[in-house]
């Protein structure tokens, strides 16, 4: 069975996208942590990040460089961070995170409450930033 | 004034060390959030981990993905994750952190119990498992 992220790439599921190339696609995740916490996804449906081949894996971290410093251009916090843990989806997927302030809470698993509207814009706000 | 990275690089603060080669080194978290709980560091002092050159980013991703898998050898964790938060120490870092259940908490900054004997030991049996 295809994976949700799968889904989502195949456009078989809507999601507020970032950017896509022919390896990597990045959306907004739906229940975001902070504002503009961001998924990038290889479209290879391999579970473990790990064991993507050396090559993906470089081109994932690359593809996640380009759409961190959108999201640092578009939204100006500290910094974006990273969480991988992947034991919800099988398909491995990098969490870009942005830090707003350094006291802020950083795990997956408490969402933030944001409209759909918000997330909407701030997906845009992104995108415009993105230089692939 | 240099990083503690950097004076642990330089064998001025010792540490458990996991494995080195001559661009990168992988040394056990003081302040582990799970055994055998590794910080994976890029020689450069470079504060930011989007910051880092194309190529010694991906440098970064490869050589995490050997200690990973010396992890997943070493400990058989569920697999091992990431964090990168990067705001207490100026030089870019990777937190890999070994996953054993699913419930485990996976965010920075609640260390566990553990004694000097042990990391010791962890240490040692990951560095053995590691294939640069």
């Amino acid at each position: 069975m295809p994976s949700i992220f799968t889904k989502i790439i195949k456009g078989e599921i809507p999601c507020n996208k970032i950017a896509e190339n022919q390896t990597h696609i990045a959306f907004l995740d739906v229940s975001p942590i902070a504002r503009g916490h961001t998924l990038v996804v290889p479209k290879k449906e391999i579970d473990y990040l790990f064991d993507l081949p050396d090559d993906l894996l470089e081109d994932t971290m690359i593809f996640a460089k380009k759409i961190a410093s959108a999201i640092d251009h578009a939204l100006t916090p500290i910094r974006t961070g990273i969480i991988v843990e992947g034991l919800e989806v099988p398909h491995a997927h990098i969490h870009l995170v942005p830090i707003y302030k350094k006291t802020q809470k950083f795990s997956l698993g408490h969402s933030i409450d944001i409209s759909e509207e918000e997330m909407k814009k701030i997906g845009e706000r992104i995108a415009k930033e993105v230089n692939l």
